[in-house]
């Protein structure tokens, strides 16, 4: 037995629920594409921490890549991503074939509304359907008491936040603090696609969201000074070609005038190929759900 | 204790949740827009008779009514459904509030493709759009095992289990006969609208599908000739207007040249202000679910 034994990897929707007909309540689930890294593992800390069961689920989306050649690069490593499983202890891993996720004749979707338009849904189009109904599909499935999600995503732990109470699903869905690398880089699967230079270049994302936080902090209430602040710093950075840069409501993800209460910074970076994001929520703790 | 008595009539999510939370499984569940007429009772029936508790709710849905002035006149009596339930032996009855089912900020939409696109989801713009998210939302809530709906509204069985089977709810979606007055009218909560001329001619809907089965039965292949017999039939009626006249795949709903597999005969007749549906599914017995 590996270190975490007793992972089991199943691959259809039956072999899923059959494993889970007896599993030890409360059920908590991490749903990845896998190319997992220690933010994976960070949720997974805390699912097993809080549950009696813990199920990862390893599914490279299609339908939530508005282009195709995105989806074929997004980085793949089953085996890999099964060995962190188990080192996390997880009981039960789902890595599915993509016919068993949308079955012959699929057409359903599920689409949140005005929280999913803006940034990364403007940005994307047809992204947040894809989560929402991917996630839908994970929640029913599992029936998990409680899933986990990085903040680092913030508003798609707000669309799918917005997707399970709306569809009255029993999942209460938990948002854990963005891992960072040592310069502040949020991990991100995505990441392994930076060259030496670009990786180097990539600091400057948390580096703008920081400067932007700091001048809020000495009192700056502009969000336009606040968004020049970020974009300033970004384009210092030869190798980072700005998407956007937002400061938005915390609530409602609408773009500020004045920050007067609850908002995100956020942001949108490529760096050839690349495309990286990252926010750092500002007068709300750091948006993440606290432990009860 | 009234005959049956031992209902319960429970209005808020949180209500509902609690009162199932020790339900006697198999959970049978029964969702209805009120006004309960003996196609109702007939699913109750069925409903108790293969589940351990029966729960019907009864809820006029805003969403699925694509036009204002049809969700105000629809009729409404809720002591008396509440009666019907108690006289059908039904354990639990969800009579939500708007809110309860549609909390503020509400802003999810379940959407079913293809299969929802022609007759009624193209006479009703944004039907069954509502019809998919309310149902998910109801599927979700009470976690039935089965669910029972009429027949009569054949395409709106079609969407229901293709969403249940795509997003991976685990609740069976049955369908039952469509019970029909002496003369053939479907019964429908809409026929209470009908004056007594047009209550007397409205059997020419089911007197239009018959013809047209008879003409099938006989040979007649041509899905034109068998639209030609419908709406001639219909047409003879002075009060009625129809609206349209299908025939269809009995799978795919897409309209065809020659009937040589399963097919469904349906159509959508006014009478004044009201607007009445049925149909006639030809080479697939009655399109209902057999009992196991």
């Amino acid at each position: 037995m590996t270190e975490g034994g007793g992972t089991r990897v199943v691959r259809t929707r039956a072999e899923l629920r059959e494993a889970l007909a007896s599993a030890r309540r409360p059920v908590g689930l991490v749903p990845t594409m896998g190319w997992l890294h220690d933010g994976h593992r960070a949720l997974m800390r805390r699912a097993r921490s809080e549950n009696g069961t813990t199920v990862a689920t390893i599914f490279v989306n299609p339908r939530q890549f508005n282009l195709a050649t995105d989806f074929t690069r997004y980085p793949r490593n089953e085996a890999r991503d099964v060995a962190v499983c188990e080192a996390e202890g997880i009981d039960l891993v789902w890595a599915p074939p993509v016919e068993e996720v949308y079955p012959p004749g699929f057409d359903t979707t599920v689409s949140v509304g005005a929280i999913a338009r803006p940034l990364e849904g403007a940005a994307r189009p047809g992204h947040f359907d894809g989560v929402a109904t991917v996630v839908s599909i994970l929640f029913s499935l599992v029936g998990a008491d409680r899933a986990y999600f990085g903040q680092k995503d913030a508003q798609q732990v707000m669309v799918i936040r917005q997707m399970a109470r709306d569809l009255a699903i029993g999942t209460q869905v938990i948002a854990c603090p963005t891992v960072r690398e040592p310069d502040g880089l949020a991990l991100s699967s995505r990441n392994v696609h930076l060259g030496p230079d670009q990786r180097v270049a990539a600091a400057a994302l948390h580096r703008a969201l920081m400067a932007a936080r700091s001048a809020w902090e000495d009192g700056e209430r502009s969000a336009d000074r606040l968004r020049d602040i970020m974009w300033e710093t970004l384009t210092a950075e030869p190798l980072a070609a700005p998407e956007y840069v937002s400061v938005a409501d915390g609530v409602t993800l609408r773009e500020l005038d004045r920050v007067e209460g609850p908002a995100l910074l956020s942001l949108a970076v490529r760096f050839g190929e690349t495309r990286l994001i990252d926010n750092e929520p500002l007068g709300t703790g750091d948006g993440t759900t606290p432990r009860a």
